[in-house]
């Protein structure tokens, strides 16, 4: 068995050894301490977004992916006559347009370059001159470059329209500050293996509760129908179907280290940190970023290849893995750039680490130093 | 923390211990080491299902429960004209049913008592009758009740009337012997949490390569489209979405841990012994079973409640638990009995042990131990 490599990527990310340790259980999936285990969790969640049972809303995980989590919002939300809004500056904003069609859900898409965010007048024309618009998707923070998108301005438009809000808030929930009621959000999707430092094995929506009741039979799928998956929680406190019950024993524990760590500030501002010493470390090794810095979330940074034709990037990743360190290909169709993550079992002194071997695949690759520096 | 208990159960399953702790990595689920164990477990699949690459199979992955992989293999073979048969004698078949209506699939039925096999006259009848059924769909261990369906046979009326053939195996693969191509299965799903006693996170599709190559395109859901996860597989050897990365490296060690064993023969051995001590047992203590033993499978086996009213099945069960062990509530409609698997990491002397519990269950009870013992 090789040695464990940190994971400088969006997912799956690295985690505590506690974390980890959680799952050296079985437990069964209807039992008691199972079924209180997942209601903690419920709670938990609501909290972590300001809100709660009482104040109208619901947390529900569903088994897979992220994308299962999306999938499944989607197909439940939008009513079988709907129409999708799809805000795309990126390949998971894509996903989701691709999701619907396959959905056989109409869809409108409003796409903007991958380093820019929607544009809020265009927003609001469209849902004016388009009343078959019923839902409106946005992806919170895009990893295919690192960019956020306004959840809350988008949400204040879409909320004064009368429509569906979802946000796709896969990598950022817990990274950053989310209101799920201030901003509008009928549903919001997120995974366990994200900022909450989990493991992989389920999603979790979070949705207000009126939405989800006018959902009622408009899934597309049985395994993916979040209004029976939440109506079996409510019932008996149990998913339809098996459970990743170590994924859900790992959650629980992730959620009391986030709590120990000083909650959803505290994490932030640790990503922060490791963003900021990445960034400025790399500026100082010749690398360019692909985003501005206003634009730049503390989740996961794109950087353009050095403009050196020695530079390849199978080698690079090698040598950084030999040293320990795991990072990213780029997924921009046009640019040649990688990726390296800023989230997840994380500490500014592993930002220090990576650096350092960054800097010695830049000599043992033989790279130009003198590298255009700009942003 | 509370001491495990033992999972009587159809799962999740007991695993062993080197199982659970193979999960204490994190791996980049797009890093070659990771990419490389994803490969080795697809052929070992095939290896158990008697099959191979060269013999034109295929085994693929998918996040989420079993069901998520039934779902992904209907909503992925059913052509758009297509029309699937059921056959249903319980929960499982009815489910399948249910997710077929729910992706606008047509369906026809074939159903007959929880306690009988499919009338296979009435099947060929049916498939000369009705030449718009494309595909037939059987669930082999029903675990509703522990019933075997003969799948051999009715693969035979099934592959020589053209049709396409999937088997829901869940709970039997790697506990009872199947030879995919002998039967002529085209599609065969069961999961990584059964038999193979792995960790819950995926399921896994083993089929024909003919068929899945004229699957293409005709999947009902992006996240569920198996024929596009297997050329994700193929092209790059990876899941398209975020992998249950810790599942998949327990998975791994699982099936290390079968061919230790002796592989399915030894494996089917211990079971059929765990479930003889449990049956004999059982009967000894004055309960009766719902199947006729040679209808019974190895898998679970479902035991009508005392005729005693002093019988209460939650007490039992939390006798039971606070012995150690979790059983599992029955699910027939009419009939009022409770569940008890024999598969996972469990011994006949786990076996045993629980008789204990639940002759002390029936003791500490007062239940009338003259009871009716009938087949």
């Amino acid at each position: 068995m090789s040695e464990d490599k940190l994971l400088f990527t969006p997912g799956p990310l690295s985690t505590s050894p506690t974390v980890k340790q959680a799952m050296l259980r079985d437990v069964g999936s209807w039992d008691s301490e199972f079924i209180e285990i997942v209601e903690r969790i419920r709670h938990k969640l609501l909290e972590l977004a300001g809100v709660s049972q009482a104040a109208g809303y619901e947390a529900i995980p569903m088994q897979g992916s992220g994308s299962f989590g999306v999938e499944a919002a989607i197909g439940c939300s939008v009513p079988p006559e709907g129409k999708l809004l799809c805000l795309v500056n990126g390949a998971y904003g894509e996903r989701i347009l691709n999701m619907a069609r396959c959905l056989q859900i109409e869809t409108s898409v409003l796409q903007c370059a991958e380093h820019d965010t929607p544009d809020l007048e265009e927003l609001t024309r469209r849902l004016n001159e388009d009343p078959a618009i019923t839902n409106v998707i946005v992806v919170h923070c895009e990893t295919t470059t690192g960019i956020v998108n306004p959840i809350a301005d988008i949400g204040r438009i879409v909320s004064a329209a009368g429509r569906t809000y979802l946000v796709d808030a896969m990598s950022s929930f817990a990274a950053l500050e989310i209101d799920l009621q201030a901003d509008g959000i009928d549903y919001l999707i997120s995974s366990a293996n994200k900022c909450i430092q989990g493991v992989p094995g389920f999603s979790f929506i979070l949705a207000r509760r009126a939405a989800l009741e006018a959902s009622a039979g408009q899934a597309r799928s049985l395994c993916l129908d979040l209004f029976d998956q939440w109506q079996s929680m409510e019932t008996h406190g149990r998913f339809r179907y098996s459970p990743p019950t170590h994924s859900v024993l790992a959650f629980e524990q992730a959620l009391a280290e986030l709590e120990e760590e000083g909650g959803i500030p505290a994490r932030a501002a640790r990503y922060t940190e490791n963003q900021r010493v990445l960034s400025e470390g790399m500026r100082q090794l010749g690398f360019r970023a692909y985003l501005p810095p206003e634009r730049q979330s503390c989740i996961i940074s794109t950087f353009y290849y050095p403009d050196d034709p020695q530079f390849e990037f199978q080698t690079f990743y090698d040598i950084l893995k030999q040293r320990g360190s795991i990072i990213y290909p780029g997924k921009l169709g046009e640019v040649d750039c990688f990726r390296i993550g800023t989230i997840g079992h994380l500490f500014p002194d592993d930002m220090r680490r990576l650096l350092s071997a960054i800097e010695a695949a830049v000599v043992e690759m033989g790279l130009n130093r003198s590298l255009p520096v700009g942003s």
